[in-house]
């Protein structure tokens, strides 16, 4: 099962309807750029690295329509504007870009759709690379906790296979462990405003992951109860300098894991680097509508769907969707190259000649 | 207005039952000490003051009832029962018990109602007492500040009226301030998972306080953006060295205080001092039910109250509710005596031979 695929029609693109997770599993068909960008826009599609296949599928849609450059441009400009923080969906539109630009408008179209496949198949196998990499971090830390009791993993957000395509960023080594035997537990963070830790606990409970989801206040008590040995978030946008960007929340919980001792890792594949970013302060903060707080779906007692609000009327709300962790705070970043030091040396080394 | 007086019939207990708030404002008349010890555990009522003052009041209902020793000292262990971690319930039934124990019983239902109300009087004072002291260090801070924007004031969990009677312990130097026309603005942390925050912006709301509520997750970003420059918090127990025990995810706002470099202040009265704990570790940490995680009320469309459940189904969920913050990083402790460095000598200095 993969969120996001092309349809049996050969053109148009389907999704796992991620705003309708976990309490409906519904596959949308997306025919056009506008739709591409709406889906994104809403979360439909979610996650750094599915953010940039679904923009670049949404650029093979565009050129089936219309190859030519005005088309091309307009489209590339609507995707790009979608959210400004995972630096994923930039990259991978600036890929599609130079895959397309030079060829003849006949040409256009499959060029995208064979561009488009190949950045997905190449962020499938980074996200299995970075599942190997973290794999042995995670025996080594196993090893380390004693074989009494399973390993505490506390994650943030959804870095799974629903926010790429398989396995995830964070999740592969997790899920990369538990195909090995390793016992763990992993610690949900809720992740609110967006809840994505439901997500989170969709996707392990599918795969038989031991889990339990915590409000995201919970952090600083659960290190202090000794229940997490090991921190693993995914990234929307790695400065250069090792500085990185992800959900909003993810800098609290990086700070416990400070105060507390307790690695705070980062898995990510190259495409999530941005390095024109020389560092956090660098990175732009989306701000999300304030619904999105006030607002909550859910199951109501007859089983069906129901928003609630829960903010008083005419309360405010601030709704900022990213923080930044600064990189002296971070254990490593896992990569698909393997696991570098948080810093603009290490990263460099792993990948030599980035532009 | 306050959260809980005694009746128009001058025995039983009214109090404005805040599960249901900010939804509905709803009085529940309660009569007997198995009602109250039901409210306090649903949290109908709640706030360290005011779930001592409800005990109290517990108590009245039960000696008015059966003045005997027997009962007396089923209800007591009945209300002490009800939430381990807030010790103004210890504290006002040790002192319910020390003021009818030696009475004849005829003489104990009046002594308990005249010690509960002189309970429920000196907290009133304390946090007026407590607003004036914090008066002050917002007045100092607002004009640090420059007058050319509000004082941003972070507060998680409510610590207002509703949490004790009238002004609040955290929020009685925001409405002191308010009142005196200091322009200040309050950050409101949601406070998954029972949303207390939305209880906090009701308050404010009401007062006119300018307000924003934010999810639990922005913290580190306001304070990266400098929108605040203080945080007052209240507080559940407060052991000897100054380790304060509040509300789940105090902890983290307190990291991400302390690394911004902006002064984080715990309002209490003296009630919430446990002189018997020497540190944090010695503070009980309740666990409640996980449904107050996976299921959330709020308004439907159509204006009618729904709860929802956000949890897949099958989720394990842990809901610890409160955590500790060590007094090293605690600016200052607002008391009904002034402010104390959280330490064991300031505090003692300030309230000199308690127990």
């Amino acid at each position: 099962m993969r969120p996001l695929r092309l349809a049996a029609d050969g053109w148009s693109v389907e999704v796992l309807d991620q705003a309708r997770l976990p309490h409906e599993e519904v596959v949308v068909r997306l025919t056009t750029p506008d739709e591409v960008a709406r889906a994104i826009r809403g979360m439909q599609v979610r996650g750094a690295p599915l953010i940039g296949i679904a923009a670049a599928y949404g650029v093979c849609l565009s050129l089936r329509a219309d190859p030519s450059d005005a088309a091309l441009e307009t489209t590339l400009a609507a995707l790009r504007a979608t959210r400004p923080t995972a630096v994923n969906l930039r990259w991978a539109l600036d890929r599609m870009a130079a895959a397309v630009r030079g060829a003849a408008p006949g040409d256009r179209a499959p060029r995208a759709y064979a561009e488009a496949a190949r950045i997905a198949e190449e962020e499938v196998a980074a996200c299995r690379a970075i599942g190997a990499a973290g794999l042995g971090l995670l025996r080594d830390l196993a090893g380390a906790a004693g074989a009494d009791r399973p390993l505490g993993v506390l994650t943030h957000c959804n870095a799974g296979w629903l926010a790429t395509l398989e396995y995830g960023t964070a999740l592969a080594p997790v899920y990369r462990a538990h195909e090995e035997g390793i016992p763990l537990h992993v610690w949900v963070d809720e992740t609110r405003p967006r809840g994505q830790g439901w997500l989170t606990a969709w996707e392990l409970g599918r795969a038989g992951v031991p889990h339990t989801v915590v409000a995201d206040t919970a952090a600083a008590w659960l290190f202090r109860e000794g229940l997490v040995r090991v921190v693993l978030v995914g990234a929307d946008r790695i400065a250069r300098n090792g500085d990185v960007c992800n959900k909003i929340g993810t800098r609290l919980v990086a700070l416990a894991a400070r105060e507390a001792g307790v690695p705070f890792y980062v898995a990510a594949p190259s495409s999530t680097i941005d390095w024109a970013a020389a560092d956090g302060a660098a990175i732009p903060i989306e701000r999300r509508a304030p619904e999105e707080l006030g607002d909550v779906r859910g199951w109501a007692a007859d089983g069906s769907l129901v928003t609630v609000r829960l903010a008083p009327p005419g309360t405010q709300v601030l709704n900022p969707a990213f923080d930044v962790t600064p990189a002296t705070d971070i254990a490593g970043i896992i990569t698909e190259r393997g696991v570098a030091d948080a810093s603009e040396a290490a990263l460099a080394r792993l990948f030599p000649g980035h532009p």
